[in-house]
C-alpha cells in the first residue's frame, strides 16, 4: 500500500513509520523536512499536499496542535488553535483527501484519551478530541468508498519520560503503532480506537 | 432562583422556561425578543447579555445552530457556523458568564444524542456535540464555584410533528425540560445528562 502519513516526525508518527515501512510505501508528510510539507491549519496547504502526493491507499495523521494549560489561563487563540489545527486539520484530510484515497482505502486520525478521561487542563484538548470521534462515527455513514476512524492514544511513555514524569501508566510509542498498523489493515469504519486494546 | 435561559423562545426552550417558571425568576434571552437579545456567535453580544443581565444562580442554554445536512453538501461555511455558534457560542456561555453566576450555581448547554448515536446528515451537528460533552467534563474539573453541565436532546416530538415525521421515538418538549430542571436542581457536575433518564 501507498500510505501518506503526516506527523511523521513526531514520537507517534515515527513509530507508525517504522511499523508500516517494511511492508508498505510510507510517503512522510511534516510541517517541514519529511517527503512533503503541511500546515494543518491552513486548508489550502493541505490540497496542495494531496495535489503533490497523488492517490494513496490510506491517510494516516499522528498529529495536530492544541493546547494544554489550566482552564482560566486559556486564550481565544488556544481554542481557535484547537479548533483549526487538531480539529478542522484532520477533518479536512477527510474532506480534502477523500478523493485522493484508493477505494477500499482508509484515512486514520488521532484524538486521544482526555476526550473521556480529561484531567485538568485539558478542556480545549478534551474538547477537539470529542468533536473528532463524533465526527468520525457521523461521517463514516457517508463515505462510500472508504473507511475512516479515528486512534485515541494516551501519554506516550517515551513522552512522559522527556517531561520527567512516571512512565508506569503510559505505553510506548511501538506499541501506540499497533493500533495505527490495524486501523489501516483492518475493516472497521467510523470507529475510536483504544490504543490499549491493540497491544 | 435567578435563572438566565438562552433560547428561550424555542421548542425546548419554552418547555423549560413552563417549567421553572413557577418557583423561579427566569430571564429570557433570544436572537430577537425576549427580555434581553444574545447573537450566541458573537462573543461581544454574550459579553454585552451578561453585563445587562447581572449576577443570576445559573444560565441555561437551549440553542446553537448548526446544519443538518449531506456530508458531501457541507461547505467550510456550515462547519464553521457549528463551531462558532452550537460550540463556541455555548463553550463562551461558561468562558464569560462564569463570574455572573453565583457560588454554588451552574450553567447548562445543550448538546444532543447525535454525539453518540449519529445518523447520515449529522456530521457537523455530532461534531459539536462531542466537543460540548467531552468539554464540560474537562472544563468541571476547573471551575471552583459553579457546576456546569449539558443535556443531549433526543428529538422532540413537537419538532418531528412539524416536520411530518413519526413522533413514536420522539420525547415531548415537557418531558425533555424535566433534564434541564434536574441539572438546575441538582448536584451533578461535568456531565452530560441523557434525557431520557430524567422523564
Amino acid at each position: 500500500m501507498k500510505i501518506l502519513l503526516i506527523g511523521a516526525s513526531g514520537t507517534i508518527g515515527k513509530a507508525v513509520e517504522q511499523a508500516l515501512s517494511q511492508d508498505h510505501n510510507v510517503i512522510s508528510a511534516n510541517y517541514s523536512g519529511g517527503d512533503v510539507q503541511v500546515d494543518l491549519g491552513s486548508p489550502e496547504s493541505i490540497k496542495a499536499m494531496f495535489a503533490t502526493v497523488g492517490t494513496v491507499d490510506a491517510v494516516i495523521s499522528t498529529t495536530g496542535l492544541a493546547k494544554f494549560g489550566a482552564f482560566k489561563e486559556l486564550t481565544d487563540a488556544d481554542y481557535e488553535l484547537a479548533l483549526q489545527n487538531k480539529l478542522m486539520g484532520q477533518i479536512n484530510l477527510i474532506r480534502f483527501g477523500q478523493a485522493s484515497v484508493n477505494t477500499g482505502g482508509s484515512i486514520i486520525l488521532t484524538s486521544g484519551i482526555l476526550s473521556r478521561k480529561p484531567m485538568a487542563g485539558s478542556a480545549v484538548i478534551s474538547m477537539a478530541n470529542g468533536a473528532l470521534e463524533s465526527y468520525v462515527n457521523a461521517a463514516a455513514l457517508e463515505l462510500e468508498s472508504l473507511r475512516v476512524n479515528v486512534v485515541a492514544p494516551i501519554f506516550v511513555k517515551e513522552t512522559m519520560a522527556m517531561m520527567g514524569m512516571d512512565t508506569q501508566d503510559g505505553l510506548s510509542a511501538a506499541d501506540t503503532a499497533k493500533a495505527y498498523v490495524s486501523a489501516v489493515t483492518g475493516e472497521m469504519n467510523g470507529k475510536t480506537l483504544d490504543v490499549i486494546e491493540f497491544v
